[in-house]
Parts: C-alpha cells; sequence; structure tokens
C-alpha cells in the first residue's frame, strides 16, 4: 500500500513506522518493520521470504550453523550489511530516526520512513505459561501459541521521532496499512502524543482480511484471542473511534453498521500493479 | 610456532593470548589475536591475508561499502559469523574465556587457548599528536605513524582469565613467541599477577628479528621510537630481566653479553614443517 502511496507525485507522504519489532540478536540492532518498508520502497524487499532483501546470499548464517548457538533467526548477508551500519551508528550516538534516513538515502528512497519512536518500545505478548519477546513469538515460535494478552514495554516513556506529530497534525490525511492491528498499529498509537496529533483527522484504515480471513500471520487468531470478532467491525474494533475511513476487500463489508465509512474494493496486494491501483483509490475517496 | 608445539605430543600446551588489540568494530565483539591462535591451529587461519579465515568470502563488506561508514576494517563472512557468535555470548553474559573455549571446541582446537583476561585491556599508542587506539593505529593508518609512547587502558583493573596464573606457575616452562614485544606480550605481561606467576621459571622467548630486521609489523620503527636497540640485544631488553633463554635467528647472536642464554637456529616459520622444526628444538634446549 505504501509503496502505491509512494508512486503518486501529487501526494507528500511520510511513512511512521512500527518499532516495536525491533530487537538485539547477535549483538546487532535490528529493527524489522523499518526494514521491511525501506526495502519494499527501494525494490530490493524479498517478496519470497516476505522479509529481507532480495538477491540475498547466506555465508554468514551458513557458517553460524557450526556454532552452538540458536540461529533461528535468520540474517542474509546484505541485510546483515544494513543491520551492522544502523549498530555501528547507533553506538556512535546516532538516534534511529537519523539512520533510518542515511540507510533511506543510501538506497535511493524518497519517501520521509521515520520510526514512530526513537526511543525503545518492545512488543511482549504473554501466553498461557509466559510473556515472549516479540521476536521469540513471531519467528523462533512461528507464532503457534495463543496470545491472551499485548503489552508494548518501554512505550509510557517513549517520546515521538523528531517530525512524527508534526507529519500527523499537519497532514490532509492518515492511512493505516492493512497491517496487523495488535503487533504492528498499537505500538504505533502507544506512542504517547501520537493518537492525539490525529485528532479530528481523516484516519483511513485498509483492512487486513480477506474474504475473512488473514492472508498471513497470526492476525486471526490475535481476533479471536484478544476477544474481537473475526471480520470488519472487528477490525474496526481494534481501533476504537480512530477511523473516520475503512477500505474492506470486496464481500467484506460488514453486515452491522459500523462508525467508520466503508469502501469496498479488491485490497489483496500481490504486486505493485495492484498496490498503485488500490493506493488511487484510496485517494479518491478521501478527495 | 605454538602450531609446531601443538603438535609435539608429550607436551601439555596452554596458549596465553594478548586481549589488547580487543576492540568493538561494527557493534561487533572483536578478539583479533586470540581469533589468529584458534584458526591458526585450526589450520583456517589466511596465510595469504594475514589474518581471518582461508576460503573467506566477503558478500557483508562488498554490501556495507554502499553505506556511509568507515568499512576500512574488513571482516570476511566466515570471520563474522565467528564474531557475531562471540558478541551473542557476551551479551548473555558469558566470560571471554568460556566464548573462547566454546570457539575452539566448535573449530575443533584441542590446545587450551586462553585470553590473558576476561576484563577489558585495550592498547593504545602515543603518536605526536595524539594517543591513538589499537586499530586506529594498526589496521586504519597501517601503523605508518611514529609511537613514542604504548599503554594498556584497563590493566591495573584487569584480573588474569581462570587457569591463567595456574598455567604460568604450575608449567616447566613458559615460552613467548616471535612476536611484537610491545603490541602482543607487554599487554600480557601488564596483567597484575602474570608476570609475578613466572617467578623462577624458564622462560624462553623466540626473537621476532630475521637477518637484524623486523619480517612484518611496525616492529623496527617501535624498537627505535621507544628507545631500544634494533637488534637481538634490543628485543631481550623488551623483557627486563624476565628470560632464561632467547632464540634468535641464526646471524642474529648478539655481540654483546646479554642477561639470557642465546640459541641460536632458523627461526623463520613460512610452514609447518618449519614450525614443527623450530619448536623441538626449543623442547630439547629446555630438557
Amino acid at each position: 500500500m505504501l509503496r502505491g502511496l509512494a508512486a503518486i507525485d501529487e501526494i507528500e507522504l511520510t511513512a511512521v513506522v512500527n518499532v516495536g519489532d525491533d530487537d538485539r540478536i547477535y549483538g546487532l540492532h535490528l529493527s524489522p518493520d523499518l526494514d521491511t518498508v525501506v526495502y519494499t520502497l527501494a525494490g530490493v524487499h524479498s517478496e519470497t521470504q516476505g522479509w529481507g532483501r532480495t538477491d540475498e546470499t547466506w555465508n554468514v548464517m551458513d557458517e553460524l550453523a557450526g556454532f552452538p548457538l540458536d540461529s533461528t533467526f535468520r540474517l542474509g548477508d546484505r541485510d546483515l550489511a544494513l543491520n551492522l551500519y544502523r549498530t555501528t551508528r547507533v553506538s556512535e550516538g546516532a538516534t534511529l530516526s537519523e539512520v533510518t534516513g542515511e540507510l533511506s538515502k543510501a538506497l535511493g528512497v524518497a519517501c520521509r520512513v521515520l520510526p514512530v519512536s526513537d526511543d525503545p518500545v518492545r512488543t511482549k505478548v504473554r501466553t498461557a505459561e509466559e510473556w515472549l519477546d516479540f521476536q521469540d513469538y513471531f519467528v523462533r515460535r512461528r507464532h503457534s501459541v495463543t496470545v491472551s494478552e499485548v503489552r508494548f514495554d518501554g512505550v509510557t516513556d517513549a517520546r515521538p521521532a523528531p517530525g512524527v506529530l508534526d507529519a500527523l497534525s499537519d497532514c490532509d490525511a492518515v492511512v493505516i496499512g492493512p497491517s496487523n492491528p495488535f503487533l504492528s498499529i498499537w505500538p504505533i498509537l502507544a506512542v504517547p502524543g501520537v493518537r492525539e496529533a490525529m485528532g479530528g483527522k481523516r484516519v483511513m484504515a485498509v483492512s487486513p482480511l480477506i474474504g475473512g480471513a488473514a492472508v498471513k500471520g497470526p492476525l486471526a487468531q490475535l481476533l479471536v484471542s484478544l476477544g474481537y470478532s473475526l471480520d470488519t467491525a472487528g477490525i474496526s474494533s481494534t481501533y476504537d473511534d480512530l477511523l473516520t475511513d475503512l477500505v474492506v476487500h470486496r464481500g467484506d463489508e460488514p453486515s452491522i453498521g459500523i462508525g467508520p465509512r466503508v469502501h469496498a474494493t479488491d485490497t489483496l496486494i500481490q504486486e505493485p500493479a495492484a498496490a498503485a491501483r488500490l493506493a488511487s483509490e484510496m485517494i479518491s475517496w478521501l478527495r
């Protein structure tokens, strides 16, 4: 969706990105959501893996497999280079938003990409037994456990990164991607000041459901285990009364009246052309 | 030399290794001297590079060159894997000596390899203008500046790693490799207790000079700029009165009487067979 919006010349776009998935693995500062956004906008995101780089090699990971270490979390050689860069710069005192700007520039990304905060926010999920770090849950356990609660450690002390509040309060509209509300959008909205900055704005979300089901990931399980209905109305409820508009996949229109205005179209984005088409429809509806 | 000694079945060998070259680069915990020792004993040290691994690839470094970062310090993909392993384990609370044991095991090294200390010791060299970190001096400036002083930050608080003092005080003899005394041996001897543990021992050093010159590195410049004579007597002096025996290259015998007993042979070690021959000569002299 972001790639589609970025291709429309007439709009000025700022991407505000979740940092709740960030973690320190192999001593490196990982920011998976920021990297997916930057890689996607740079046209080097691996669609086949669903994360990391295209044209990737795995020499470091292949060697690491010879050491007695959990190497479930696989980073390709090119992806590692980016993470070494970020880790070095952060250790030198650069902020995450500065580094993200540098990486965007190095990869030729014109759209402004901002982490929601330069301060650490860490998503944790509660299972029957324990609280898990996000990457333990998502990568190591492949989100196969039932989650009864989600929290964002550090978020009450996190300050919005420079530019985030201005971008949200000065814009004509905020659009929320077809992401997992609990894991990707809630940790953004939970940063103090972010939700307030959107007060009175057009806020349009794209539902991540297709044919009443999640395309990938643990969305369906989370909707159910966290007490929401597994349908478009459930998605809308996860945002409380934040949305003015909700874009849903054709056929997924809610059967009951919900708060936001509903727009139906084909929301399944499998190639750049589909992203471009969805983005222009969204802009038309917002206009 | 160590490889030659390790090949002699009848001796029990412990290598006590300098950590003054250790540094944090790209966010990783680097221990170049430990790695050179472990790689050499494992038979995977790159003789052509003089550091790092054989059969190395450079995918990560090639990618890193696209980011605005000083990437003078090059780590191959396999070398990076080892450094990611060490960084991860140290961040989990493992000591450097524990990690070195794990790495030795993973690489099939039987000889016990110990860092002289698990605490940080950082070699700094003074130039006309400033104090430089070791890697800035050695790698980034290719040791091309004149050094007027050497110091080892942290060494007064550094405790010998577990096993180091026992190895030195319980052994039949200590041998000191044909290394740079100032940069590789002094930071070992400066750890409190190390020199004392060798009291009354046979201590045999191998001079790093060949035909009165240094085979590689900044040894010759350092001998001169730090006030020692550029000859075997100068090498001996760098150890004060520690040595009982000094092995020198044939033709480099000191012309004046020096403290330690002098043994002359071919000390130029260019392949494993030469290391084995030198090691058995050393053992014979010690016996």
